[in-house]
C-alpha cells in the first residue's frame, strides 16, 4: 500500500501538511441578512451587483472571492501553482471564466456542492508531496443562476415544496500553502458516489444524506477516529431533513455524532428567512468554511473539525429520463495544531 | 520551490513514476468506419447500442472501458484508489452516473475535450508521491449527446459548416500505476485558460488553438526540451483548422513542431466521412491515446511523446450572453523507458 494512505479511502497528510493561509468570502443579500453576516468578508447589496446577468455576477464573485484571498496572503496570482475551482453551472463557466481572468494554471472540478471539500482533498496531497507550494480552492453559487438552470425561471413564481433548498449565492475560497501560518489539513477522505434511489429534485437533503454518512463512516473506520475526536462534525448542505437522515444513518452504524454535528445549509440562514429545508450551493459549504468555521479556529473555540461538503449529481437530463439522483460528499480534517 | 515544480506550470515526476499499466477504448460506428478502426478494443454496431437514450449509451461505453482497463491489468473495481472521470454532458452525468455503477473513489472533472490528459495530469502525481496505487482515468463523449445538448436536435438536419467538428462517440481509460509494466508519466503541464476573442461555437479547434500553442509553449520552457525531444507531439481535438493554427503560433515563438505533430482530431476519421474540420469531443484524444498511440508506445514505434488534449470551455448560456470561447490544453509526457 502506498504510504501515505491509510486504507480505504483516507489519506494522512504528514510530510508536509497544506497549511490555510487565508480565507475569503462573499454572500449576497438575503445571506447578509442571516446568523452569519459578521464572519462574511463582503456582502453584495444586491444579486446582480451592477453586471448585466447572474451568471456575470457569480463569475465576479468568484474572482472578487480569489483576489481577495490572495491580498490576504499578500500572494499575486503568479505565486499560485494551481486554482482548483467549481461552480453548479453547465461547463462551470463560473469556474472557468475566473481563471481566465485570473491567469493561474486551472484544474476545473465538478462535484455540485461538494466541490469545496474536493477542490481542497486533491490540492492538499500535491502539497504535502512537494507538488505545489500555493493552492487557491474557490467554488460559487448564485440563487438566481441556479434556479433557472435547474428547475423554473424564476418570473414563473413557482411554489416551493418545504423539502426545497435555497441556493446560496456567494462565493468562497481558502489558500493552502506548505509554509506559512494556519490550520493544517491532516486527512482527505475520498466519497463514492452514493444512490438510495430517490427521485425528487425537491427534496436533495435526502438524496445525498446517504453520501455523507458513508463518507464520514469511512472516514472513522479508515482513521480509527470517533465523533469525539472533533470539536465538529460539518457537512455542506444536506439542510435539516437530510441532516436528520445522517444523523440516522450514522447511528445503525454506531457512531453517535449529534451532539457535535452541524451543517452548513442550517446555518446560514434565519429560519425566518423562509428558505424551507435550508440553504444548498457550491457556496453554502465554502463560505461557511471560509467565514464562520475558519475563524471560530482563529479564535481557539474550536481546533479539530471534519468537514464534508455533499453534492447532488443529477441533471436535467438524467432526471427527465426517469434517472434518481446520485450524491457524494468528500471529506478533510482540519486542525490547529499540526 | 517544491521539490518536484520545474518551475512555471510543470511537474517532473521522479520519485515513482506512473506507469501506464493498461488502456482500453471502445468507439461508435462511425469510428469504427475511421483508419483507426483496428486499435480499438470494441466497435458499436449502433450509437445506442440497445439502450433508451444516448445518455445511457454514453454511460455504458464509460462503464465497459473502465471495466475494460480493470480487466486487462487482472484488477478488481476495490483495487482501485480514485476514479477521475469527466464527459461534456451538463453536470458530467456520464463519468458521475458511472462512478456510481464502479464503486470506486470518484473525483469528477470538467476540462471539456481537454478532460482526458486533465484526468492524467492530477493522478500522476498522486502515484508518484505514494498517495495511491491504481488510479483509473476515463473519459467519454457521445455525438448524438452532444449535438443535442450544445447545438441543435439532430432531427433537424441543420447544416454545418466547414470549420465545424464531429465530436467523437467513444469512451477511452487507461489504468495508471505504481507499479506493473508499460510506459510513464515523466511531466504534467498544467494548462491556463487562454482567450484570443472568437464567439463562432461551429469553429472551436480556432478557440482551442491559442491554449495548446501555449501550453506546449510553457511545457518547452520549463523542462528545457524542444520539439526534437519527441517522436511526436499530440494535441486532441483542434481538427484541421486549429492545428494549422497551432503550428503558426508555436512557430513565431521559435518552435517548430510541424514535422511531428498530429491532432487526434485529424487522425480518427477519414477525409472522406464527411466530418468537415475534424473530431473533438472528451473521447476523441482518450480512445486515440488508449487505442493508437499507446499501441504504437508498446511496439517500439514511437517512445517518447508529448500529449495534450484540448477543451473549449464555453456554455450554451456564455454564448447565448456574447462570452467568447475560453480554451484549455494540459499535457502529459509519456515515454516507454522511465
Amino acid at each position: 500500500m502506498s504510504k501515505h494512505r491509510m486504507g480505504g479511502q483516507t489519506l494522512h497528510l504528514t510530510q508536509n501538511p497544506p497549511k490555510i493561509v487565508s480565507r475569503a468570502s462573499i454572500v449576497g443579500k438575503k445571506e447578509g441578512e442571516g446568523p452569519l453576516a459578521e464572519y462574511f468578508d463582503r456582502v453584495l447589496e444586491d444579486d446582480l451587483w451592477g453586471e448585466e446577468s447572474w451568471e456575470r455576477a457569480e463569475r465576479r464573485m468568484f474572482i472578487e472571492a480569489a483576489e481577495l484571498a490572495l491580498r490576504k496572503a499578500k500572494k499575486e496570482p503568479w505565486d499560485i501553482n494551481y486554482l482548483f475551482g467549481g461552480d453548479l453551472l453547465d461547463q462551470i463557466v463560473s469556474a472557468t471564466f475566473s481563471a481566465r481572468s485570473l491567469g493561474i494554471p486551472f484544474y476545473g472540478l465538478y462535484g455540485a456542492c461538494s466541490s469545496m471539500t474536493q477542490t481542497m482533498s486533491l490540492a492538499a496531497p500535491l502539497i504535502d508531496g512537494g507538488y505545489a507550494d500555493n493552492v487557491l480552492c474557490v467554488t460559487s453559487s448564485h440563487f438566481c443562476s441556479a434556479e433557472r438552470q435547474f428547475r423554473y425561471p424564476l418570473e414563473m413564481g413557482v411554489q416551493r415544496p418545504p423539502t426545497a433548498q435555497w441556493t446560496v449565492t456567494g462565493a468562497g475560497g481558502v489558500l493552502l500553502s506548505s509554509c506559512g501560518e494556519g490550520p493544517y489539513i491532516t486527512h482527505v477522505t475520498t466519497g463514492k458516489v452514493i444512490d438510495f434511489g430517490l427521485k425528487d429534485t425537491n427534496y436533495m437533503g435526502a438524496a445525498m444524506a446517504p453520501a455523507a454518512a458513508d463518507t464520514i463512516k469511512a472516514h472513522f473506520e479508515d482513521t480509527g477516529r470517533g465523533p469525539n475526536d472533533y470539536d465538529l462534525i460539518v457537512t455542506g448542505d444536506l439542510a435539516k431533513y437530510g441532516r436528520t437522515l445522517t444523523i440516522d444513518l450514522l447511528k445503525r452504524e454506531g457512531y453517535d455524532i449529534e451532539d457535535r454535528f452541524i451543517d452548513c445549509g442550517c446555518e446560514i440562514f434565519h429560519e425566518s428567512q423562509d428558505v424551507h429545508a435550508g440553504a444548498s450551493g457550491c457556496a453554502c459549504s465554502a463560505v461557511v468554511l471560509a467565514g464562520y468555521l475558519l475563524k471560530k479556529m482563529e479564535d481557539g473555540l474550536i481546533n479539530r473539525i471534519l468537514i464534508a461538503s455533499t453534492g447532488a449529481l443529477h441533471s436535467i437530463i438524467t432526471s427527465q429520463q426517469g434517472d434518481s439522483i446520485p450524491g457524494i460528499a468528500h471529506a478533510v480534517a482540519i486542525e490547529k495544531k499540526g
